[in-house]
């Protein structure tokens, strides 16, 4: 239904993989690479071009975009020039990712969210919908981040600096929190719902509120009704995570 | 203006109605069902198929989509298969309403909002813009949630667990609130501005901050100047709700 | 790359200055005033029609819409009829701006913001992605608006009544604040992250919190390490302001 050749224009310098399946209306700009298997849906620009482009068209030259095999780009989705996307991407719709954003293999964000640029992910992060990650921002592996999350970056609004918040592996950071600019989040955290993060927050740790502060160790928090802890979740969650079937100590110590 | 018949592509399986109106680039794909006097609007995507259309795209049969009569869709929409739309629904744009979904009548999404999936409306709610709106929600009758507003359903993220909120006929959620997985809003609620719902509110209740808290009766809400309560609202307004002219009480008498 | 002549339609009436550029798949409607040197990238549409277009085409006239000289709208915008975009505006992607929106000189918007209608913005205002400004909105000049901040202008929701917030000069509204119907903000304050203003604020003072308090004079936020205050900005920040180079102090002499 959705790759029918209509309306389709990539520029001659799109270096194509194997089993490639492009959408109706998508465009596709200068000298992006599409690895094998990868399907970008109907209505997306890829490699979209830099600002400066609009100021000095002759001298432009469009930077390489990489989408690695197997990604799957939604339809109406942005991609800027200068991306990295690794393997097995999925993205839901209308996303936007700027510039010199660097994904690891696995990831996923979801419809609308918002990537500003020069930020970093590891391997196997989940955006869901909406979420705005401010420029300079670094995530490690495992990050889930959920709706109406913000990563700001200017401390003194407005001025010349960006220091973006980072973010350990394993954190979950739960929908409509705020994290001020520069804070470091640890591994293994829970970010509650609806928090404003204006300080560190240790690893292993529950922090909520506004301002956001350390409540407990998430081995800590019960379920009411059973008294067992969901977390540190990778030892209950394993849907599409690489320790699927074996559980995360018998993952943990393959990786080694 | 927007109805030239302009790279417009239709499947042959789609069902349009007398006086059916669609905008130029949009996409209506397999099954869909469009009754009289229906208008998509220009760059609209309906009956989006599903993920597993990506997955096996020979055996794929796209469940049936139905877009009530004099229902309008307005610029840039993606409504998924299997959803249901009420009849005289209306869209802003850019709105997404993921697979079975279903509207009662009267029903109208905002600019950007989200619709998650396995969502139930009843008659005549109001989303505004960018209302997100979580998997396996459930609203009432006279529903009206305002910009910004979260509907989550995961208790411990991540899980498997998917418990949607439920808010009852006649409740309102003002601007920036997150409801927390499976709560329970009764009929004729106020949950005020960037609340944090975390436990169920009853009925008539004004409920808000971080966490909710159940702060008065509706009919106690008195505006500074006059005395007078403005809730229940149906009491006092009535535009486009179908007591208009005749009153609240004696439409809710004719209804019985 | 953008600039093809593809797929793109404008209206006979449409009026084009010298050295515009229009992107594919872009559609301008009528009666809109292009001036010179504008940018419309691809897949925005330019004089959106209003909602009387769809329940009286025969009799619908759309009002002018005027985009000002060295304006650059980027992708998927979509801008109604009956607005006026100042000179040397800058859109990010997917921005809504609906009818009879008023900017002044030198703007931007960012990705995703949705402008209500009938907003009144001064000079050098710029709102960062994913901003809500209800209808009836008025801010004067060097308002800067972050990301997920929202406008609301309904005191009793739902109601008929639509009163705006105000913002004075130089105010900068933090990430994820709420700014509840008919308050006014002076000029020169700072309004923290996630905050809920439901009180005027007096002009130079710091506001923040749920609900927002008047913490200090913007004068009296000092560094921690430096001990000196970023504040008013205008004393410590020039990039694209037009103080740019000769200082604020200066500026506001020559000003006069």
């Amino acid at each position: 239904m959705k790759f029918n050749n209509l309306n389709i224009r990539i520029s001659p310098s799109v270096q194509i993989g194997k089993n490639v399946k492009i959408g109706d209306n998508t465009v596709i700009y200068d000298n992006v690479i599409l690895e094998d298997n990868v399907i970008i849906s109907n209505d997306c620009v890829i490699g979209e071009p830099l600002n400066s482009y609009y100021r000095d068209r002759d001298g432009y030259e469009n930077p390489k975009t990489f989408i690695r095999e197997n990604s799957l780009i939604r339809s109406h989705c942005i991609i800027y020039a200068g991306c990295q996307i690794g393997a097995n991407f999925q993205s839901g719709h209308r996303v936007t990712i700027r510039e010199y954003s660097k994904f690891g293999a696995n990831c996923s964000v979801g419809t609308l969210s918002d990537i500003q640029g020069y930020v970093e992910f590891g391997d196997y992060c989940r955006l869901h919908s909406n979420v705005h990650i401010g420029q300079g921002s670094k995530l490690g592996n495992f990050v889930f981040v959920y709706p109406y999350v913000v990563f700001t970056n200017d401390p003194t609004p407005p001025s010349n600096l960006c220091v973006g918040p980072q973010v350990g592996d394993f954190s979950q950071i739960a929908t409509g929190t705020v994290l001020l600019p520069g804070i470091k989040i640890g591994k293994h955290c829970l970010i509650g719902a609806a928090s404003v993060v204006s300080k560190d927050v240790n690893d292993f740790m529950l922090a909520l509120g506004c301002p956001a502060k350390e409540i407990k160790n998430v081995y800590q928090i019960r379920d009411r009704d059973t008294g067992i802890s969901h977390y540190p979740w990778p030892l209950h969650f394993d849907r599409g995570m690489p320790w699927e079937g074996i559980g995360f100590d018998e993952w943990m110590k393959r990786d080694d």
